[in-house]
C-alpha cells in the first residue's frame, strides 16, 4: 500500500468509525438539554477516532461479529472526549482551544463543562452496558425517549444475546472501567499533576508511569477489547495489551521529540512548551538520539506482536508506523 | 418497633452498609496514591449511606441472595459521592464545610478533586462490572494489585455466575448509569444550575424535574437495583422507581420547609440561604401549608406502594416515615 493510498483509507476508516461513534449519542432534549449540547459539542468537535478506529481494527483481524464491538467504539471515545474536557478546565490545563476550536468551558462554562464531562462519562458506561444487554447496544435516538428503566418495555427481553458473547461484554466493560479508572488512565493523569507541582526533575520510572497510564491505558482497552469481542484467546488478550502499552509510550515521547524539533505551524502549538513549563521529558532526561531510538525500539516491538497475531495485519502495521513516526 | 428501637436498627443498619460499601475500595499505591486518598477521604467521610441501605433493604424484601447486591450498594454511594465531591467544588456550589469537614478541594486541590469525582465515578463502575463477572464482585484490596487485565488471572472463569442472576447484573449496571447520568441526576444538576443562572422565578414543573433527577434518580436506582436483584418480576420493579421518585421529591421539599422553619444548630447549616440566594423553593412556590400537605401525598402514595410488596416492610415503612418527617 502506498503511503497516498494508506492515507486514503485512513481518512476513510476514520469517517466510518467517527459515524459509529456519533450514532450512540442521544438526542437533545428537556430541561437539561445543555449537558447534551455541551457534551455533544466536544465529542463532535473532530479528532482522529483513534481509539475506536483501533478497536474495531482490532476485532476485524480475529473476524468476529463486529456489530458486538460498536457500542464499545462509542463508549471509549466518550470517555476519551471527557477527559479532554476536564483537562482543558482551568483548573487543570486550562486551555482555551482545543484542535483548533473554543474549549468546551469556554463555550458553556465552567460547571457545565465539568458536568459535560461526568455526563460523558456515564453516557460511556451506558452506552456500554446496552451493549452487553443487546447485541450491537441501543443507538441514541432510539434509548433517549424516558429516564425510565424499569418498564419491561426498556430492558430488553432475556435471552436475545448469546450467552458466550454476553460473558465476552461483560469483561469488556470492566475493562473499559479497570483502563479508565484510578488504575488507568486517572492514575496518569494524577501522577502527571503531582509531578508537575513538585517542580523538581521528574525520574524516568514515573515520567514512563505517566505515559503508559495517561496515553497508553486506554489504547490497551481499545486493543484488548476489539480482540475480546473478536474472539481473541487469552495469550492474544496479553499481547494486544502489551501492543497497547508500547503504542501509548511511543506516541508519548514522539510527542516529547516534536516539542522540540517540530514545525510549529505543522504541530499547531507552541514549540518548546515543555521546557518552557519546566516539564522533564524522556527528551530533557535522555536527550534526542536516545528518545528517537526509543521510539523505534517500542514501535518495533509493537510491530512484531502484530506480526504474530491472525488476520491481515497490513493497514495497522502502516497505522502503528504513522502513529509513532508522525511529524505532528 | 419504637422510635427508639428503630433508631437503634437505623444506626446498625448503616454501619453494616458501610462496612460493605468501603470493603470495595481498594488500597492506595503506586505514584498515583493521591487518587485513592482522595477519593477515601470522602467516601469515609461519614454519611448515611442511604442509598446502599436503601438497596439492600430493597432486595431483602424479595428474600433473594444479597451477596450479589453488594457490589452494586458500593458503586451506588461511590456516584453519590463524586457528585458532592464535584457539586462543592469553586465552580458549582464554591462549599468549603461538608458534614463539617473541609471539602475535597480544599483539602486535595481543584485539579485532585476533580480527579478524584471522575476516579470514583469510574471505580463505580469498576466495581458493578466486576459484580457482573463474579458473585458479590471483588473486594479492593484484591483487585488493586495490577493494571493488567487481559490475563486470565483477573478476568475470572466463564461459568462461574449464574446466566440468570448475570442478565439481572448486566440490567442493573445499565441502570446505574441510566440513573446517574444524563438523562438521570446529572439532568437534575445541570436543570438546577440553569435555573440558578436564570436568576427569574423558576416554574414548578421545572422545580419537580430538578428534584425528581438530582435527588431522586439514586433513589430510583436504589430500589429497582435493590429490587431487580432479589428477583422483583416488571411491575415490581415499576412500583420500586415510583417508590424512588416519591421519596426523592418529598425529601427535597422537606428541605425546602427546613430551610424555612428548621433550627439552625439541630441543621448543621444557616436557615433562610435559599430565600437569600434568590432560590424558588417548594415553599416560595406554593407556601409552607401547601408544601407540608404535599410531602404528607407523597409520603402517603410511597407507604401504599411499600404496602403492595412482598416482605417484611416494618423497618422500611419507619424509613420512610423518618425521611419525610425529619428535622433536620
Amino acid at each position: 500500500m502506498s503511503q497516498q493510498e494508506f492515507k486514503n483509507e485512513l481518512e476513510e476508516k476514520c469517517a466510518g468509525a467517527e459515524e459509529i461513534v456519533l450514532s450512540y449519542l442521544p438526542e437533545p432534549g428537556g430541561p437539561a438539554a445543555l449537558v447534551y449540547e455541551a457534551a455533544g459539542y466536544s465529542l463532535q468537535s473532530g479528532g482522529k477516532r483513534l481509539r475506536p478506529l483501533l478497536m474495531l481494527e482490532t476485532c476485524r483481524l480475529f473476524g468476529g461479529d463486529e456489530t458486538y464491538v460498536y457500542p464499545f467504539m462509542a463508549a471509549l471515545e466518550m470517555i476519551h472526549t471527557y477527559s479532554l474536557i476536564h483537562d482543558d478546565l482551568p483548573a487543570m490545563d486550562d486551555d482555551a482551544l482545543r484542535r483548533g476550536k473554543p474549549t468546551n468551558h469556554v463555550v458553556y462554562g465552567e460547571a457545565n463543562a465539568i458536568l459535560a464531562g461526568d455526563g460523558l462519562l456515564n453516557l460511556a458506561f451506558e452506552t456500554a452496558s446496552m451493549g452487553a444487554l443487546v447485541k450491537g447496544g441501543v443507538k441514541g435516538t432510539d434509548f433517549s425517549r424516558s429516564c425510565d428503566v424499569a418498564g419491561a418495555d426498556i430492558l430488553p427481553d432475556e435471552g436475545s444475546y448469546d450467552p458466550d458473547m454476553q460473558k465476552r461484554a461483560v469483561k469488556a466493560l470492566y475493562i473499559l472501567g479497570h483502563k479508565a479508572g484510578i488504575r488507568g488512565m486517572i492514575a496518569g493523569q494524577v501522577a502527571d499533576i503531582q509531578a508537575e507541582e513538585q517542580n523538581t526533575e521528574t525520574d524516568m520510572d514515573t515520567l514512563l508511569f505517566i505515559h503508559r497510564h495517561k496515553t497508553g491505558a486506554l489504547l490497551e482497552a481499545a486493543f484488548t477489547i476489539g480482540g475480546l469481542m473478536g474472539g481473541a484467546d487469552p495469550e492474544q488478550l496479553k499481547k494486544l495489551e502489551r501492543i497497547g502499552t508500547l503504542l501509548g509510550v511511543a506516541f508519548q515521547i514522539r510527542d516529547d521529540i516534536l516539542d522540540v524539533t517540530g514545525d510549529q505551524e505543522e504541530l499547531g502549538k507552541p514549540i518548546g512548551s515543555d521546557e518552557k513549563n519546566n516539564k522533564s521529558t524522556y527528551v530533557s532526561l535522555k536527550g534526542l538520539t536516545e528518545a528517537d531510538q526509543e521510539v523505534g525500539r517500542l514501535s518495533k516491538e509493537a510491530a512484531g506482536l502484530l506480526d504474530s497475531l491472525p488476520g491481515d495485519h497490513e493497514f495497522l502495521t502502516q497505522l502503528f508506523a504513522y502513529l509513532t513516526e508522525r511529524r505532528k
